[in-house]
């Protein structure tokens, strides 16, 4: 068993959790398949709560380090690779991957910079905005007549698959199709800037903004953007930018 | 979509559970997995427990029809090929198969009659007896450092290795993988457009025009841009050169 080849840092997220068992199930399950760390974004139920501490059993100490964040994106900050998980039918336009699909692509990061696997809140998942800060999103196999599974039940899946994965060593060293994306914030920062040209031009409206700049995220995400296009991205604007005001003054 | 095409009657049976809240969540799973049967070996917990109900959410009815028996024997009495789950580490010599073994093995069953999953108590698994009930016995990937998962989320894990197998690694009806990218001619007069603007603005030169675009179908191609995005792209071109011009003028 090659469990441990790869030293993959790898964080569970959970957003707005609201059931204490649900969440000390998870630290649980964190310990079960050796998640490094466990975040929560601005949890809805306490971490120290008897109930959740009961259902960590031998997790607790997960439970206890839990680090707390008020968004997504600041939880996901330095997470080199995202994989969200979605239950919902209207995920808009976002593609869905099969946790055999996802979940390897985030075991290829050759980074020492963590990977994340966001799950979403037990009433109703994450938003399409929330969904789009992953590269990747996957959904879950379950039965047409009742698709929705328990929020603890849903990690187990995914870890699951995640240290299958890991077992097998099915991925050769210095192999990766696909090279770890540009960080959160750097993707952030790009769109914001390509954002302010664009309601320059009058290309986008205030009240259109959200919407389209929300469409060039999501072909950004599925393209896994990496620093370096990022990095092209932006001085294509600065050059557009440059060329608009040199012209007008 | 093949889901249904193999009419296999799937039976969940749990040994002697101890936890009412295990026992609803089970009941759950069987409704979000499409298990025809619920069994109980000598319950040490009331199915009809509040807190068992309030976790079968959905899948109470399954929880009410929960038959009872007083050994495992019984309770597989009628099923022709039986799967057992094994946790502990002293099983004997009775060999173990990995979840992705063993549960396909349950779905080549030629016959009508039922096939057995069987989970064992949560404090103590089954007893090798039992285990040789079973012709075939998994055990869960999981972590050396505490494998001991609790009942209910083995039971998903295997549950939704049981889906997938069904449903061959598809998604759900309704649910978009990736859908059809533009066409190679939609794009490439996309990318000649913003060639032509950036050389414009001097972003490219004549000498690094093909490396960079090359770099910008690259993103776009990984991203399989599908043909809306081609047009929202090329609306950002025109609405840019429009910028530059008309301030020029």
């Amino acid at each position: 068993m090659n469990k441990d080849i790869r030293s993959i840092q790898t964080t569970v997220v959970l957003v707005e959790p609201i059931g204490p068992l649900n969440l000390g199930s998870v630290a649980r399950l964190c310990a079960n398949f050796g998640v490094q760390e466990l975040r929560l974004v601005s949890p809805r139920c306490d971490p120290a709560d008897p109930e959740a501490r009961r259902m960590a059993v031998h997790g607790v100490a997960m439970l206890k380090q839990a680090k707390q964040f008020s968004c997504l994106l600041d939880a996901v900050a330095d997470c080199h690779r995202v994989v969200a998980s979605c239950g919902r039918l209207d995920h808009g336009n976002i593609p869905l991957q099969t946790p055999e699909q996802a979940v390897p692509w985030l075991l290829e990061s050759m980074s020492a910079a963590p990977v994340a696997l966001v799950f979403g809140r037990e009433d109703r998942g994450l938003t399409n905005e929330e969904l789009q800060l992953a590269q990747r999103v996957l959904t879950l196999h379950s039965s047409h007549g009742y698709p929705s599974l328990n929020l603890s039940h849903a990690v187990a899946i995914v870890l699951h698959e995640l240290q299958r994965c890991q077992g097998q060593g099915t991925l050769r060293e210095g192999q990766s199709a696909w090279p770890d994306p540009a960080s959160p914030r750097q993707l952030d920062a790009c769109l914001t800037d390509a954002q302010d040209l664009l309601l320059e031009v009058g290309f986008l409206l205030s009240h259109t903004a959200q919407a389209r700049m929300a469409k060039v995220r999501g072909l950004l995400q599925r393209a896994a953007v990496r620093p370096e296009e990022v990095a092209l991205l932006r001085g294509m604007v600065r050059q557009l930018r440059w060329a608009i005001h040199s012209r007008h003054s």
